[in-house]
C-alpha cells in the first residue's frame, strides 16, 4: 500500500475538529499524525485518541517540528495565524490556514513571503470556492457560457446574529463576514477588486451598533476587468442561511440558489411550501470543507496550483478594510488608496 | 344603464394605442371620446375608427377643451408632458400622464402644483407598481409579513439595447430606464430615497458609450426609513426581460421571479429546460397596463387615492438625476443636495 | 373595414355568458348577432344588451334560422346538444358545441354525421387542448423533442366536490370530469385509446357514494400507437385546481405544472411558501376559452382543420363509458368491446 | 471507550463493498470483523485489508460461526439469501439482507420464521425508505399533514436499460425493478396492497422483449386502508434517474422531486436550464445506504423496531408476482389470490 501523507493540525476548536474528522473519514491517503491545542483538555485528548491521532499536545511547536509531518492545518486563533504560517514554512511544511490570514495585513504579507521563500504551498480556508453550486457557476463562466462577465451579485446572510461580545472582537462585519464574499466576488469575476463603496446600518440588533459595528450592508464593487458587482449582507435572515450568487454576462446569467434538506413540496389549503435553506455554514458548506482539504492535498502533490492562495487572502482582507473605510467616510475607496495607506506594494 | 366616463387620449404612438385598445376592450364603464396626435395619419385615423372613437384630431386642444371629456391620458412626447398636464388641469380634467413627468424638474413641479390647485387627479404611468408579482410583495410587506424592511433589491435588465440614436436623446440610462426602478424601490420600501451611489460601465455596446451613456449600472440606495437598497440594470439580457424584486426584512424575505409563457419543463439527455422570461415590457406588464388605468378610473371615482402621484414622478426623477451626478463625480449624492441644486423646495 | 362574421349563441348560462363576453372583447372580426335562452330573464336580456347583442330570444330556432348568422355556439343543456347540432347543421351553420356531444352516443353519432353531410364545421368544447402549457407539450412532442411517446400521465383534481345533487345527474365522474382527461390523453398521445382499466373509491364525501358515484379514481390507458397512460382524478384537492400533464418518451419528458397567480416566494421562519394553483377552471383555462373560439373561427375561415372534432367527442365519451364499465366489473374494458355494445361501427 | 459492535459481511460485490466502505467511514460504533466472498480474489483481499478488516475468507460459514460477530450483512447472490438468513439466524446473529428476500417466496417465508424463532432482528435492504425526500413525505403524512391518504403516486425510471442478458435472469421488471416501488407504495400508504393491475409494453429495447420481459409498465394498486395508487416504470429515462413520489390526501399533497447535483440555473438566449436528476441509485440513494445501516444498528440496540422487516420483503415480492400474473392474464389480481396460489397463509 502507498504511504500516507502525514498531516498535523494546530488548534482543536470547532473548525480544527471538523477538519480532523473530515480528514480521518473522508480524505483518503492522508493520516493525522498530530494535533495541538494551547488549551488542551481531557475531552480533546479523548476525542483525538478516538480518531487514532498519536501525538496530542498543548504545544504547537511539537507539531511544527515533527519530522514526519509534511503539512499543517492552522486552526488556532486569528492573531496567531501569520506567526504559525511563518514557523511552519520555515520548518518546510506546507500550510493550510483558516481565514483570515491574520488581523494584520503586514504580518499577513510577511507570512505569504515566508511561504514563498521556503517554497511551501500556502492555502487559505475560503471554503466557499469549493461549494458545488458556486463552483459550477465558475466552471460555466470559465467555459465561456455566460460570455464576458458584466455583473457579479452575491447575497450572503446569516441565520442569526452573533453575540455583541463576539461582534466587539470580530473586526466588524466586513472583516468577519463579508470577507468570504469579497473572496467569492474575486473568484467569480476572475479578477481583482479595484474599488468598493459601502453602505450599511444597524437594523437587526441595537447591541451590535453599541459594539461599534453594523449588521446590514451593501457594498458595490469595481473589478480590474471592467465588470461591476454587489454584495449584500445581513446578520439575520430568519429563514436560514441565505447564500446565493449570480454571474451575469454578455451571453447569459448563471445563478446559484440555496440548498435545501429535501425537495419535498407540501400543498395544503394554507399554501404551497418547501424547505427552508440549510441552516448555517456547517450544513451548507459540509462538502466544501472536505473538498478544500482534498484540493490542498492535490496541490501538495503537484496536481494543480493552490486554489486559494495567500495573496488571495491578502486581497480579500484589503477589500474588507477598504469597505470599512468607505462606510466610515461615506465615499468610494479604491484598493490602490487602501494599499498605499497600508504600505502594501502594488 | 350607467353613463360611461368619457376619456380623451393625447398621442397615438405605441403606448397611446396600447392604452386605447386596453380601455376599449378591458376597462368597463369608460368610453374613449377622442384621440389626438400631432402627426395624424390615415392609418391612425382608420385604427381609431375601428375602436369606435368619434373625435379624431391632430390638435390636442380639441381633446383638452372637449366638454364631454372628464379625464385625459397623456402619451405625447416627453417634452410636452408638463405643458399638457397644465393645460388639462386648467380645463378641469383629471390626468394620467406617461412617465417621466417631464424632461425638466421645474416644469414637472409646476404641473404637479397646477393639478393640485385645480383639484384634478394626476397619476403617473409607472405601471410596474401594478404588476401582479410586485404588488403581491408590497401587500405582503404592508401586512407585516416580512417585518421591518431592511433591504430592497431590484434586478432590471432589458432583452436588447436600444439604438445609439435612441440612447443619445434618451436622457441616459438613469432617466430612461432606471427611473422605473427608483419608483419601484420607493414603492417597495414605502419610503423616499435619501441618497444614491452609482457605478456603471459600457459593457454591452461601445456605440452607447459614444452616445455619452453607459449600459450597465449598479446603484445603491438609502431610504428615509433606514432601509437600504440596490438596483442593477443592463441594457441587454440575452435570455429576455429580467425583472425581479426582493424585499428582505426582520421577519423574512419576499421575492418575485420572472414570469414565463408556460410552466413546461423539458428533460432530455441534454439537460432540464424551462421557458425564458417573457420577452419585454409589453408581454410582462400586459396586465399592469390595464390595472393602472383601472386604478386611475377608480381614483377619479373617489374609491381610493391616486396610486402613483405627480410627487412620486418628481421624486423618481430627482433620484435618477442624482444617480447621474453620482456616476459622473464618483461619489454618493444625497437627494437633499440634488434638490438644492435643482431649486426644489424640500 | 372587413365585414365581421356573425355568430349566434344558444344558451346563456355561465358558459354561454363566458363565451359571449370573450367574443365581444377578445375575438376580433366576430360579432354576436343573437343569443337565445329557453329560460330568458330580464337579467340575461340586460346583460346581452350591454354587450350590444341585437337579437335576444327565448327560442333557439330564432338563432338557427337567422340568415345573417354563419356559426352557432351551443351552450344549452347537455341533453339538447345533438338536437341543436343537427338543427344548426341542417340550416348550414358551423357549430361549436360544449362538451359532451350528448348524453347518448347514438345521438352524438347522428349529430356528427349530419354535420359532415351538411358540410359544416363541428368543434367540441374541450378547451384544455388550448391551454398554453398543455399545448406547448404537444408541440414539443410533435416536433420530436420527446421522441416516441411511451407514457402519458395526467393529474386532474378539482378544488372542491360538487353537490351530491349535481353528482346524481352528472353521469358520474368518468363522463362528467375525467372525459376532459380522456380527451387530453388522446391529444397528447396523438393516438386513440384502445383499452381502459379503472379503480376508484369514495374517499372525499360519503354523499357522493350515496349518489351512486365515486370521487377518487385512477384509470390506466392503452393507446393504439403502443403507448400507455394513466389518469388520476379527485373531486377535492384542498390546495386548488391541480392540472398537470407529463408526456414521457424515448428522448425525454415534457411536464406541465400548475399555473399560479404570482411568482412570489415568501421565506420566513415558518418556511418557504409560494402560491397555490389557480383556483378552478375559469381561472386556469381563462385563455384557453378564448383560444378555442379563435381556433373555431379560423377553422371556419379555412385556415386549418377543426382542432377538436365531433369524432373526438365521441371517442372521449366511449372511453368514459368503458371506464365506468371497467370500474363496475373490476376488469379492463377494450374500446372495441364498448363500441360493439353501443352499436358503434368500428 | 465504548466497545464497538462487530459486524460480518457476506458477499463482496458492488453492494457488499458499498456497505463495507460506508460502515468503516460513516457508521460510528461499528467495526467490520470479517467479510466473505465465494469468489475471493487478491483484489478483494487487498481492498478489505485497506479497510482494516481482519478476517477475509471465501467461506461464509467463517463469518456465520465467528463468535465475535453479532450481526451479518448479506450481499451474496439472490438465490442464497434465504439460506444465509436461516444459517445466520440459527447462529444467533442479527441479519440485514439485501432485497429481494429470495427468489422463492416459500424459502423467504422460512427465513422470516427462522429469524423470528431465533429472536434475531431481520432487516431487508429497501433503502429508498431511508431517502431524505421520501422519508420527509412519510413523516408529513404520519403527522397528519396530508390528512387521510387517498392516492399514492410513484414515478420510477432508470437512466439506461440493463443488458438483455441481465434481464433474462432478473426475474422481470416487477421483481427486479418495481419491487422497490411496491415497497415504497406500502411504506407511504402505511398499508398493505390488496390488488394490483398491470399494463406494460416493450418500448425501449426489443431485445428486452426477446428476453421475455417488458421495459415500460404502469401498475395500479388498491390498499387495505382504502387508498389507491399507481406506479410507472421505465427502463430508460434518458435524462437520468427519475425517482418521484406523491402522497395525496384529504388535507393536501406532499410531493418529492428529483435531487440534482447543484441548484444552478443557466439563462441564455437558448433557454433556461438546470441540472438533470442525479444519475443513478448510487448517487441518488448515497445517503439512504448509510441511513439504512444506522437504522439496523439502532434496531439491534433496541432503539426502535426494524424499519423494513422480512414480512415487508415478502409482501413486496408477492405484489410483484401478482403484477406479473396481472400483465400475463390481462386482469386485476388480488394479493389474496396470489397468496393462495403460493400457499402463503393469510
Amino acid at each position: 500500500m502507498e504511504k500516507k501523507m502525514a498531516i498535523g493540525i494546530i488548534g482543536a476548536g470547532r473548525i480544527g475538529k471538523l477538519h480532523a474528522e473530515n480528514i480521518s473519514r473522508l480524505v483518503p491517503g492522508v493520516v493525522i499524525a498530530g494535533i495541538s491545542d494551547v488549551h488542551m483538555t481531557e475531552d480533546i485528548r479523548s476525542w483525538a485518541q478516538g480518531l487514532g491521532i498519536l501525538r496530542i499536545t498543548a504545544n504547537p511547536q511539537d507539531i511544527i517540528t515533527d519530522s514526519e509531518i509534511q503539512a499543517i492545518i492552522i486552526c488556532s486563533s486569528t492573531e496567531t495565524h501569520a506567526d504559525m504560517i511563518i514557523a511552519a514554512a520555515k520548518a518546510g511544511k506546507h500550510v493550510f490556514c483558516e481565514k483570515p490570514i491574520d488581523l494584520s495585513v503586514q504580518k499577513g504579507l510577511l507570512a505569504v513571503e515566508t511561504a514563498r521563500k521556503n517554497n511551501v504551498r500556502l492555502q487559505l480556508g475560503f471554503n466557499r470556492r469549493f461549494d458545488h453550486n458556486f463552483r459550477k457557476i465558475r466552471e460555466l463562466s470559465k467555459a465561456g457560457t455566460v460570455g464576458d462577465i458584466h455583473i457579479v451579485k452575491i447575497t450572503s446572510r446569516d441565520p442569526a446574529p452573533p453575540s455583541p461580545a463576539y461582534v466587539a472582537s470580530s473586526g466588524g462585519i466586513f472583516l468577519d463576514m463579508m470577507i468570504h464574499d469579497f473572496d467569492m466576488a474575486r473568484f467569480q469575476a476572475g479578477s481583482d477588486i479595484t474599488e468598493v463603496h459601502a453602505i450599511g446600518s444597524v437594523l437587526v440588533d441595537p447591541e451590535i451598533g453599541k459594539a461599534g459595528d453594523i449588521d446590514t450592508a451593501i457594498v458595490t464593487l469595481k473589478f480590474a476587468n471592467g465588470a461591476i458587482g454587489v454584495i449584500d449582507n445581513s446578520r439575520q435572515a430568519v429563514y436560514g442561511y441565505d447564500q446565493r450568487v449570480e454571474v451575469f454576462g454578455s451571453k447569459g446569467s448563471a445563478e446559484a440558489f440555496n440548498d435545501t434538506e429535501t425537495t419535498v413540496k407540501l400543498s395544503t389549503a394554507e399554501g404551497v411550501a418547501g424547505d427552508k435553506p440549510l441552516y448555517f455554514f456547517l450544513e451548507r458548506y459540509k462538502g466544501a470543507f472536505v473538498s478544500e482539504i482534498n484540493s490542498f492535498i492535490e496541490a501538495i502533490g503537484g496536481k494543480h496550483d493552490v486554489e486559494v492562495t495567500g495573496e488571495d487572502g491578502l486581497e480579500d482582507m484589503i477589500a474588507a478594510l477598504a469597505a470599512g473605510k468607505s462606510l466610515k467616510e461615506g465615499r468610494p475607496v479604491t484598493i490602490r488608496e487602501m494599499k498605499k495607506e497600508l504600505g502594501v506594494r502594488q
